[in-house]
């Protein structure tokens, strides 16, 4: 490896479940990623140094330096990186130090946001709003960063105005593998136009949410409807429920999605179906560019 | 024991989790009861009977018939007792008998009830309606069953006109419990005042309900808001939801409610706050009731 191809510094995003690291360039250009599942949900704050060392040790020999994003700076993360309170802006002026045995190794946690009325907060996300607005001068707007816990975030000039948190991800999550609906409901597979008959249900008359969940079983039992139909019909009802919430975000407004295919695909169908136009971006990318970012600001101080 | 309190048939109330068995005499009356937590859900069909004989071996030698109603009924269970379609009287016309070995032993399966449009199904509920009728003459209205799935029952002149279940009871306990909620919301404890107000403010605004679960866990990082009253908070808001759903229901409606306290109590408060004076009767009181009406159906026969 020559010089030139050392890693200069690491890039982490560090998550409940997961961590991704990457090796950066003297140039900011990726050398190397590498992944593993020892998330901060199942780290105890004294483990994560070695977790870090153990999956990157040959980088550390020339990168002193490590910027991470993410529940490892929870409460019951690496270290608590105290929460900026919105309106602030996306990039973090308060990075937090975590507490490091091996000598010359600094370790950056990038905060979350916090609202206080009403309450709500985020951890992660903002570091994606961070990199998508590095890559796009002067953008206000909505972002929507789909998930098991959705986030809607007004950013306006450089800061995060406000934001909404919808658990519609979880509540599919939990209705489909743990309810009594779990007979009826697929695994896989989509039916588009029952799909937006539910979101336009539910958006329509949000009051009947709570009678039409029951149905999905009932209408298995009395009419044998298949379980696809109905794996289609619960995520309208959900995502119905969310835009129906949320439409103080997104009605007339500049929205842009970061999220993967798969968790992004229903917002934007139901989305579409109410006339917005959004602009894509992917997770991953916007995350190395937020952190990207974090540490342009460790270089200028 | 003298042949007056002998044993004439046996009662059985065969739900999911739980078995309960009432030994009946000669006038009606109760001799005996008897619990077991041998439920369908863990019995395949050709396992009843030997629970049945195990727990009332006794009772068997002068009692040969059995009437029961519950889960004991559908297609996983003892027999499956095909469901009456509303429109429909809550007398069972047409009960089931279920293949057993022994001689001299024949069991009658209450069937349930189910609506096609739009889907619904009751199982055990019906037994517990028919219970309430035979004891109030002439009774039109409208019984709210509250359960893990309750149940709203629209009955006019001995009939169940139209119902709508509501999960509500099941989606409480799934987000308490298994959701990020759990970590926020207590085990136990209530606020009257909070649950009052999530109610009001789901019933008022039910399209801003998906944005408001979050809120209950942002609210203790936020604000280490107690975990008693978020549980509260987050019964109202289900409450109040399933509330909206179900005005078509209750609104200027006679409502009786039948049900235990603990499961009762929301129900009666939320009902209370729209001005709904709400009569009360006994699950299992009812239960037991509507039984000794199917029975007694057998006997005109």
């Amino acid at each position: 490896m020559t010089s030139d191809h050392m890693p200069k510094w690491i890039a982490a995003d560090w998550g409940t479940s997961n961590l991704r690291l990457w090796a950066i360039g003297d140039d900011g250009a990726v050398l190397d990623m590498r992944t593993s599942d020892k998330g901060m949900g199942q780290l105890a704050p004294d483990a994560f140094e070695a977790v870090l060392v153990d999956l990157a040790a040959d980088w550390l020999d020339t990168a002193d330096t490590v910027v991470a994003c993410g529940m490892v700076g929870s409460r019951q993360g690496w270290v608590e990186a105290p929460y900026q309170t919105a309106p602030c802006g996306v990039c973090p002026n308060k990075m937090v130090t975590a507490p490091v045995l091996r000598d010359a190794l600094t370790v950056h946690v990038i905060p979350g946001i916090r609202q206080t009325d009403p309450a709500d907060v985020m951890r992660g996300e903002e570091t994606q709003i961070a990199g998508y607005l590095a890559q796009t001068d002067d953008w206000d707007g909505v972002i929507c960063l789909p998930g098991t816990h959705t986030k809607w975030v007004h950013v306006s000039a450089g800061e995060v105005v406000s934001f909404q948190t919808c658990m519609t991800g979880e509540m599919f999550a939990l209705l489909a593998e743990q309810s009594v609906l779990r007979h009826s409901i697929a695994d896989s597979g989509w039916d588009e136009d029952t799909f937006l008959e539910a979101v336009s249900q539910t958006m329509s008359r949000p009051e009947r949410l709570a009678g039409q969940l029951f149905s999905l079983r009932a209408a298995q039992l009395v009419h044998d409807t298949d379980a696809q139909t109905l794996r289609a019909r619960l995520s309208g009802l959900l995502i119905g429920a969310e835009l129906a919430s949320t439409k103080p975000y997104w009605l007339g407004q500049n929205v842009a999605l970061i999220g993967a295919d798969a968790v992004s695909q229903p917002y934007l169908a139901g989305l579409a179906a109410q006339g917005v136009d959004v602009a894509r971006a992917d997770a991953t990318e916007m995350t190395l560019a937020g952190i990207k970012a974090a540490h342009a600001l460790l270089e200028t101080k």
